[in-house]
């Protein structure tokens, strides 16, 4: 089944382009659900809409169509791409914003998105979210097949994921991926790296901390805190507080693991 | 009927939080429809959360089921809680979010949602609102029983819903109570307690207003304005204008009424 | 059919006014589909959203409900309006909101929302967007007639779109009408008043562009680049960059095209 899309883009909430997507979409297919995953990726970033997706992804029934338009080459050469994957699609341009996902899961086909029997016609040459993406989404929801909407291809743009380095000891040096909301630091260190180490120290920004906790509430209010987060990646946060604040970080801070 | 399930969170929009929890409960119950109350509550703003919902259940359809996740003792012993009310369902964790709608509807009962049947295993010590809270009140959409998803409980954390204080004179003394987009000021004096009086005046941050009007427009633009707001408390506006800044208020600035 | 209803608001998504509207509107029809076009509108910003109003209409399947509250006038006696046009429904106050779209699109009928068995009863003073528009708006997607919601007028407050001014020399003297998440400046200029887009020279805030372009990818990453936008206006950007930054520009600043 294909009753579920969702839509990521950097279209921001005060302008209409996301309302308007969805008016295109709801007019070929009235019965889909449309879910928001974000709109609010900063303008042009690839990367940031790469590690949303690969996080949220998951969490949605097989079958989802997941759309991202993120597109700072929209009305060049750059290709609309589809992908097939073992339990969703994927609808982006091509531009490697689908790399995480493909480097996570199964990949079992790619097609670039050339027919324009299933475009809003002609397309701008800047909102090819209205003009293609929302109109192929739709079909492909109410059950046209990928090799109608355009033709299979063998690759796509891939950016390579973040990986932190093994280093002398057993030192880990990663960096941060990503702060959320409330000014946690996630990490691109995976919880399967740590395994096996029971006395773990963690250093970033001249802040040493000691041992993995389980949940915030295993340090005082005001403390800084490392732990297992919800996306199986290390993460430190301040209980109650706001860690990226706190420490000053920003993306790409160097994260250093010593221990076993 | 259970076909509509609220989602207000202290998640904001830039991540992908809400749209999982929205896949989560789409994978379990695909018919149900979901609203949006609010997810800028500030971080950990448990009354922010137990104000808002207290102003909104109301006009929702009996049945609805509303769920508030303001978390900051995920991952500790904090329960996860249901309650029971006349025409409608909330879900939260016992951290005083649902006092305020106790405190003015008919509570049926209270549960603690304890049976991990109806949860996504294992949870994570972060996400509850994907991992307990989505799953359970989607299952609930679906119409499990509530004493299926837990144990009865008899209380509840609660904190006290801020109450004006009669002084001499008849003298009111209340505070500001919340702010919203606007500007404008909501106060916690309710209209019952100015029911009878015809010639009040209201002091605030060093300004005297003389007696409520009926809407922004009885006075000019750029005029202070006092009226009953549409949740039936007294609030404070500048007509065309944003009272908050105006005035320098911030919630809990106080709030006298003199005058029968 | 009319199986969906859009929102426009200045309301904002920190308090909970738009989950209660569509709470009321889903208590009255609960399959009707529900879509935000915006509730950023900056506070009472009428022309702001007729301007939104206007590009966001047309990509809307026929019989689509477009419901907008900003509402400067409330509890006054400005009257709640609906408009049938050719291919949709609008809702809203009488203050200039739909005048955009029916200088663009054919009015067939206007009407006064008067008929009180249609709202929530009593309605407030100060939010009429919950307890006339939700609900009047609800029971239109119901497929009660217009003609029971209210009476037919014959004519509503219309603000003018603003017009380039064609000077000496065919010279053309617009403004920027709209500045999008972007930095992007949306223009007052039709595609229509620009014949010879080759060699037009476009100038504004002391700085001068050469040409029409047909895509972002036309300049190199940092430059200004003009062309046609999705809306069918003359739009300035950056390339990868914030024009409206980079330039200082704001809404109604002069740009003078040259040479058409």
């Amino acid at each position: 089944m294909r009753h579920l899309i969702t839509l990521t883009t950097d279209f921001g909430l005060g302008d209409a382009f996301v309302g308007v997507m969805k008016g295109v979409i709801l007019g070929i297919n009235p019965k889909v659900s449309i879910v928001d995953l974000s709109h609010q990726i900063p303008p042009q970033g690839v990367r940031q809409a790469a590690y949303l997706l690969l996080t949220a992804y998951p969490y949605f029934p097989p079958g989802t169509i997941h759309l991202v338009v993120v597109d700072p080459g929209v009305g060049s050469e750059r290709r609309a791409i589809a992908m097939r994957a073992e339990r969703a699609y994927f609808m982006a341009p091509d531009n490697g914003i689908l790399s995480y996902v493909a480097t996570k899961g199964t990949v079992e086909k790619l097609f670039s998105l050339t027919n324009p029997r299933y475009w809003l016609a002609p397309p701008s040459s800047t909102f090819h979210g209205r003009d293609i993406f929302a109109s192929v989404a739709a079909h492909l929801s109410l059950g046209v097949a990928l090799e109608d909407l355009g033709e299979e291809i063998q690759d796509m743009v891939r950016l390579p994921f973040p990986q932190p380095v093994l280093g002398p000891d057993d030192t880990i040096v990663g960096q941060i991926l990503h702060i959320d909301r409330f000014g946690n630091l996630v990490t691109d260190i995976p919880q399967e790296m740590l395994k096996n180490r029971a006395q773990v120290t963690i250093t970033l920004l001249g802040r040493t901390i000691h041992g993995l906790s389980s949940a915030y509430a295993a340090v005082r209010e005001g403390e800084l805190v490392t732990y297992i987060g919800s996306t199986e990646l290390l993460e430190i946060a301040v209980r109650g507080g706001n860690a990226a604040q706190t420490l000053g970080a920003k993306v790409g801070d160097e994260v250093v693991i010593k221990g076993r």
